[in-house]
């Protein structure tokens, strides 16, 4: 029996979904178009809030990690006084980039060219025979600042002049993620993942598990690919649940491999065989399972590439406990990410043709369609 | 003595080739222009009848093969009724690349993203979720096809709209092939080759043996390089044939390695020490032993990059015999290939020069003149 | 005690070169540009005279060099009566190639495709079947010649129509560096680097010690970075010297690694213990040190790319000499070579960023603005 007919003999529940009806895919000049790729660049990626970590990479005094967003490279630095700043990468006497590596810990920025030195709040401290250089005054070339604020943990930065001020971005979801515990919580792995697709594909792939029964035979045992509950159908803020089978877990082996994320004792039976997947516009996917949270960092390289960065977040007690086996989630995940960006590749490629054209959603593609329709106002 | 030299002093038969003279190379621009590049893509490769293949790869219904025609990927497949189809490889639901590898056997095309599935024949069969989708008919979501025809066995295919049909393009070599029993030849070997240089520069090379003194010496051995006798001098079919020395073959050995490929009782002795060689405009290079045929496909991929396949095709009954040793031909051929794309390389490295300027073509390049004479017609 | 304050508490003697005071770096276009970058070879690259190499390369009758300038491929040879020739590698014929290699010795310039073969002069001897081509004359077909000139040895061309004689351009240092014998030594090794930096970054790094504490520790301890002398200070040749401590050598052991280059007679003890480096626009940097001259070719491939040529030549005298070390001085400049791409290689990646915009140079930076200034001379 071939793999379309058992999909559509299984019972299919209608929801709230379906008003997507009539709404069809982007038109092709969003997927392959380099000035749909600088624009996006522009409108969205320099002037709208993007994860570019989590406080839990930036320990103690010191501790940096280095980001690209918008081709730019910043420095993420948390002060000695507790405070995380973003300055551009680039050193005001001759432009040199600072650091080259991804992260550290560090005492003064200095550049390693001719030595100007700057502290950790990027006031210069030091500039070598620029004294005798008539009016020159250090307070002048301070590093170039970006725009950087906290949500529940993880770190965003705007590039634009005078953005939005985060907590205002995020107001919708305000106290909606509180018991997860996501601002304590470390990672415990990173993987990257070069993607030959445009980015948007990405989220249009995560936001449906229409491709669950053909792309993902695992994961669909575990979780049935038509138990989706969508409770953020609209906005820039877009998802939902799926039920996990009793007993089971998204992991290789079936089983929990951690002490529990959330506060055991707020939910009931129901709720803890629930895994919640919310796309956070423009480059955040947020995975939250029983005992680990999957979050997923999407950075746009040309029309045609995407550089992926995901990383598994456990509760900081769970590392020390015997009971801790984190590969067991993320084994599970690689592969079930590497079968989805295979899709997203295959898409990719046949989008490019000259007989592509937007092809119509099914009831069961309401997200990806309502992520278009937000993606298409930033881009008005 | 300078080598030169030796070619100088040759005897030198008049023939009606002359007439090229005067004649002078194309101009740069046609070698290196992403402009001009475009041009012939749109209007040679995806308006004329190009080779993709032939008929013996498709021996058995739901054989396919993947083909790229002017940077579209294709899907070419026997029916169950043995037909033969082709297809643009992109799913009518969300673009998706249907196929990505090169050939196999299938009994229906399913998408691999969200399964829908289509007949052999294009139509679309199943459509998970689509049936609440309102307006939504399953006859308007048939793969779109392309247009595709036979000659001789070779399988053509032509993107435009309305072609001239396939006969009628060939009507001018009607009958001049049919002993040869192009139709039920199988391939025996295929050899892809990546070469740097514009794809003109090996029909321009094909077209001559003026070169063949310096470049091949083993081929000069045994079919002498002032022997070329052209009886297609004007138009899209250009070419003739040249003498095999007595008893030899081309061969590493210099002996035949196979089952003759014609009808015996056909010819005379001296029509079996020929080899003919035809370029058929614009993508194919047919090239005619007593015991082989060769056929080069010609894919540009940039002004300075060719993508060329070239098949070795054997009488079907050649290969269950104890004499069967293509290898011995294939051989040949391959280091003959490679010194023919290394001298095209060569010449590419020096017409991006601001010095080159169209040269003389010789009394022995009348064929290279009238290829591009031909080639500038559809260029206007 | 970080490193900007070792630096800024060593004593700083007041030199001519303060006038600087107030320059700025470049802006940014001049980095990444891709129509600057056209806009200096044009320019720059196709109408000043760059350095190809030294006479030293063509010893004997037919010896040739392969160079690369602007784009275009330059066969550089040595005549039967000894005179060097430059050509462009292209066949009068179809374009091609003739020479692939770097270097070589040959009796005739002969095409790989056709056998066209030309003297070591450029003209036209054989053409195979040419005669019979009515009003074809070898003589309308000699090779295309370049501007070809030598000073000190050093072989220059000039792709411009009527180019200043070189040695009117050069007259600004007749003499100045005649005892170095620069005309008769030898090369004892070829490095090449790959940058993925702009070539206008490696003369503004070549130009000033001021990044040596930092970037060059071990250069630093024999040669103070502080001891800079300039005499060229303005125009297309810029420089002066630096002293080297006493008894030591800028190589690995600080050790004299040969026989000295310069007649001994003519110097005083002090002048023995200087090295002299000077830029030669646009392409050359000629190193002169006791017993060796290190001397780099800068061959801009992209705005953000440039392909280094560094040669060490020692005295003919030196080779035979039991006393004689190369290896001692090679591997400690390519050691400082690879110190200085690195961080102008840094340079480049952050001068790309939005926020980059000219920084002030230091009193110590009066080079590198007086070369700027130059540079833009020529591209106004």
């Amino acid at each position: 029996m071939p793999l379309s007919q058992t999909i559509a003999t299984r019972t299919f529940r209608k929801t709230a979904d379906t008003f997507a009806a009539g709404a069809k895919t982007l038109e092709q000049k969003y997927f392959v178009s380099p000035e749909v790729f600088a624009e996006e660049q522009e409108k969205i990626f320099s002037k709208q809030w993007v994860l570019v970590g989590h406080q839990g990479e930036l320990a103690k005094a010191g501790d940096y990690l280095v980001a690209e967003v918008a081709r730019e490279s910043l420095v993420i630095v948390r002060d000695k006084g507790g405070e995380v700043h973003g300055f551009y990468n680039v050193c005001r006497h001759r432009g040199t980039r600072l650091r080259e590596d991804r992260n550290g810990r560090l005492s003064a920025i200095q550049c390693p060219y001719h030595a100007w030195t700057y502290g950790l709040d990027g006031r210069l401290l030091g500039a070598p025979h620029m004294d005798d250089v008539p009016g020159f005054d250090k307070a002048d070339y301070s590093l170039h600042a970006v725009n950087l604020a906290l949500w529940e943990g993880f770190i965003f930065v705007n590039l634009g002049d005078s953005p939005t001020p985060l907590e205002e971005w995020f107001a919708p979801l305000a106290g909606k993620f509180s018991h997860w515990n996501l601002a304590k919580l470390r990672s415990a792995k990173r993987i990257e993942y070069d993607v030959r697709a445009n980015w948007k594909l990405m989220f249009e792939n995560y936001s449906e598990c229409y491709h669950c029964p053909g792309v993902h035979p695992m994961l669909s045992k575990v979780s049935p690919y038509d138990s989706a509950e969508n409770d953020l159908a609209k906005g820039p803020f877009l998802g939902g649940f799926m039920s996990i089978n009793k007993g089971r877990s998204l992991t290789m082996s079936g089983d929990a491999c951690a002490f529990p994320v959330k506060e055991e004792e707020e939910e009931g039976e129901e709720e803890k065989q629930r895994v919640f997947y919310y796309s956070i516009f423009p480059n955040m996917l947020l995975s939250m399972h029983p005992e680990y949270v999957m979050v997923h960092q999407l950075w746009p390289q040309s029309p045609e590439r995407t550089l992926i960065l995901c990383d598994w977040f456990f509760h900081p007690e769970a590392f020390d406990r015997a009971d801790f086996n984190p590969d067991d989630a993320i084994e599970f995940w690689d592969m079930t990410n590497r079968q989805d960006w295979h899709v997203c590749e295959l898409s990719q490629q046949g989008i490019v043709s000259r007989v592509y054209e937007p092809g119509p959603y099914s009831s069961r593609e309401s997200i990806p369609a309502a992520w278009d329709r937000e993606y298409l106002r930033y881009m008005r």
